[in-house]
């Protein structure tokens, strides 16, 4: 197949959409992106990559750090990572409390708010300090797309001066005992990692090594073993998309994560991964191009994982 | 690979377990399974077969009906069908009134109770009758596995006599607006399908047009088409196995669809279809011996879809 | 006080407030009542009465009748009646299976519809027949009001026909084991008091005894000893109007019970019953000209019980 | 009637219910309380007191704050204090995020902790500063009393440190707009409040102005008007005591608060107002020999609103 026509195919096809919905506006930092941005970036195992718009673009990976998060708590902790937080869809809005305040501060799954919060909470006392913990978490998706990244100072006060369901959310868990850490401390480091700022380019290929079933394809550094990576993946399938997952997945038919920042990584297992960014976002809070721009690639390449 | 010589590996794998579960005591029919049958098919698309176990012992497949029932829906209705069922996961128990109320009658998907109702509802009103929609049905998995089915009158007389929360369900959605026959029709029909009868074997077989993307590839009959088939695919995965669904996910891999019978189908697109069977429960309301199975089935093949 | 006199001017008060709300339209036998009707009776404990407007005609009661079958129960069962139905107001709409299904089958209290099927379900084992339990609740009211009374058989039918939700709700509650008769006999005896039809002057005269903590004051006869009457008084003072309880508490400050029929009955204890007619329903369900001819009772009188 | 004797008799009858709850354990301060005292005090209109037990001893009055809080912003706001907190009962636990989640940040009523906390936001709006509300709260209360009252630093920290709940309510209702204030300043006013220490006496007396229709009978100051007082009597009932408020208007039959601290202030309308003390919480969380005590004077007196 010729990726690179594809992807131009797809670049032509989302220009009429490109205006339909409505960019992050909770806070002003993320509300200034251009709706008229679009970049999509492939990678296949070999190394080999696909890009087609902007995509050096530099923008804000907000949930999309929750993959890189879990993956390393998963690898730390292993089984004992479930005891505090679960791995079912949760049928809520991606930062309900409800369902947290029912199930006794245990979050449905990490990728959600509040599960992404245990799970930086769970790096923190790890690494027995919140600024270490950063460090690492910066640190790894560096080396997973050999460049350095940072995070917006800008966005990052945005998200600290306006975040005030996830500082509910995290004392919410805090008062169920599942907080470990200074709520201060937690809720600053995880709201640093949202701010992160990569291109498709870069995200494209830190996701390499979950395709690749936990090792990066061409460095052949195992980040994390066969069955967590697996898992991990399926965990993108079913809940990655808030509660748009089961739409994504009957439309895309691929394990993804997106983030309120308009970008969706992607996965296809032993062949490739993708990112997309568009930022204006459907009803759900997920890039609406993007999610649109990956179900042609499934549809054009028949690579749905069913 | 020898899938037989892995059967057995996996028959004799699982034999610590089958008295951990509970088998289903809901109606005194169900109640009456043995705890130590256990039977496992799996049919490749040339046909092959292979097979462990009770396999032609005829259990009550109860939810597995879903599959096929909206597998006949989706086909007649396409998209319009989504205008009174979803294909979001549940995030609740199977049989929840909440999120159904608080969501205006409309089901989450097609695979909880409340979703498989709607769908029965809508193929009575296609046929115009609800005595036709069951024979359709009846027919329709009749010829998918090539032997005549039929449902136990036993079990369903007593879901009948003891079904109150389902009629509390569709008496819900009625209140809605999302039942357009008659309840007690409506209900009877859901009852009998859940009733059929089948063994693995049969079972196994009858879900080989869906791991073939809609056609059989034996009889070269095409029941549904690719993307929708693949959509029935992608909701097995995050939607049928209620609130297990990402459980089933992480640990198997595999598109599924469980029934409190104590059977479970599962595919892997383009390569097999399965079918287990093991009585007890796991608390979700899953054959407990039938998930870990699937799960060393995966294992051992290096098969999820992951 | 001139009791006459202040009925004529809150008769006159009233009249912009008449085409305000909106008739109950659920069943259409309920639809046609006229929403310039109003009537308006009270009774002193000596029994002189007085009246304004259409205090003859004869409407649906609704769940005022909850007050007289809670009244047989708790005179029957005692404490024991709190094992099956609660005392707590529900803070969630008159027929909500949330709290229901959260709360095992449990009703919050005798007033909401659940509470009252149960309640319903308890005089039929008690009498050991639906038949009998509703000749009682009958002949119980019109002894109260010393008139024959009798209910709408097109009200009960069209209930019959409409109620899905009643029926959801007391299907939920079978299945949580809190129904002992079958169900269709127990809703059927249920639609059936809600469709007693009586007039201010007949409901007001009925009330009498609750007035006078549980004697009736012109005929001596104790229908419940003193602390149960005022535990029913308590009950409609917290619970007595659905998900607007606590409105009417603060703006009526009586306790009392409103139905959908538009009637609402109220009482000062040791003082006097009152009962006021008029369709027109606010969005919480409860008679909106009632409400205010009640509110304005309370303010002219200075006889709120706060 | 000899209300000395009523109050000695209750003395001695509640003896054998002194250690059957549990004293509030969320705050290591509230944890020391003796479960072994006891305390009732009444005062009558004409300003004639009644006392028993440890009448003299200071205890953290915690949610009774809240009446005070509610008198003061009533008397400012009038009915624009109900666009940011209703007056109905919640029907769940006093710190439940669920219901104010479905609510869109506006709690049921001023009396739980999340309305309270709007009211003192509403205070420190009105002062332009939280040091002087909460002066003008402190000094309010302190004159309602005669005596100069003052907060407990111990247990405020406590509450400061422990209060992750009322934390997690104020920023969700931050998250929808209903603080307007800086939430740590609010908070902490919020716990400065409840961490006010008064003895039954103080707090009987304090109560009077309310038993009195908002004019304090002895010094002849009106403190609110009458309609205003009479609606927060009935808020009282209705929602005094969190999800026991029906049980506690069944039992007791007065317009009443409970604190976490063990108190309870009650009154009947234009008689008396009282405070009864006793540490040991029932699982509602209101004291429980409190309420017996209670239950125990209008059984006696047969002075229950109803």
């Amino acid at each position: 197949m010729d990726y690179q026509v594809i992807l131009e195919e797809i670049n032509n096809e989302i220009k009429p959409y490109l205006n339909q919905g409505k960019v992050a506006d909770y806070i002003p930092a993320l509300s200034q992106a251009n709706s008229n941005d679009f970049a999509m970036s492939l990678q296949l195992l070999d190394g080999t990559s696909y890009h087609v718009g902007c995509s050096d673009l530099h923008f804000s990976i907000q949930s999309i750090s929750k993959v890189f998060t879990f993956s390393l708590a998963l690898d730390i902790y292993s089984k004992a990572i479930y005891n505090r937080v679960g791995h079912e869809p949760s049928g809520n809005a991606f930062n309900s409390l409800v369902q947290l305040e029912y199930e006794k501060g245990i979050p449905r799954n990490p990728f959600i708010n509040a599960g992404a919060i245990v799970t930086t909470d769970s790096l923190i006392s790890h690494h027995k300090s919140s600024l270490k913990a950063y460090e690492e978490i910066e640190s790894f998706i560096s080396s997973l797309c050999d460049e350095s990244i940072t995070f917006d100072e800008t966005i990052y006060k945005s998200e600290l001066e306006c975040g005030f369901r996830n500082v509910a959310l995290i004392n919410l868990m805090k008062s169920f005992g599942n907080i470990d850490n200074d709520v201060q401390a937690v809720i600053k480091t995880y709201f640093k990692h949202c701010s992160l700022m990569m291109s498709t380019k870069q995200l494209c290929r830190s996701m390499l090594y979950l395709a690749n079933h936990g090792t990066d394809p061409i460095t052949n550094i195992t980040h994390i073993n066969e069955p967590k990576a697996k898992r991990i993946n399926s965990l993108m399938l079913t809940c990655g998309h808030y509660d748009a997952s089961g739409d994504f997945a009957f439309h895309v038919g691929l394990p993804g994560k997106s983030g309120v920042g308009g970008g969706i990584v992607a996965l296809i297992p032993k062949k490739m991964s993708l990112c997309v960014y568009s930022p204006s976002l459907n009803k759900q809070g997920n890039s609406l191009v993007g999610t649109k721009a990956l179900e042609l690639f499934t549809t054009k390449t028949g690579l749905s994982i069913f």
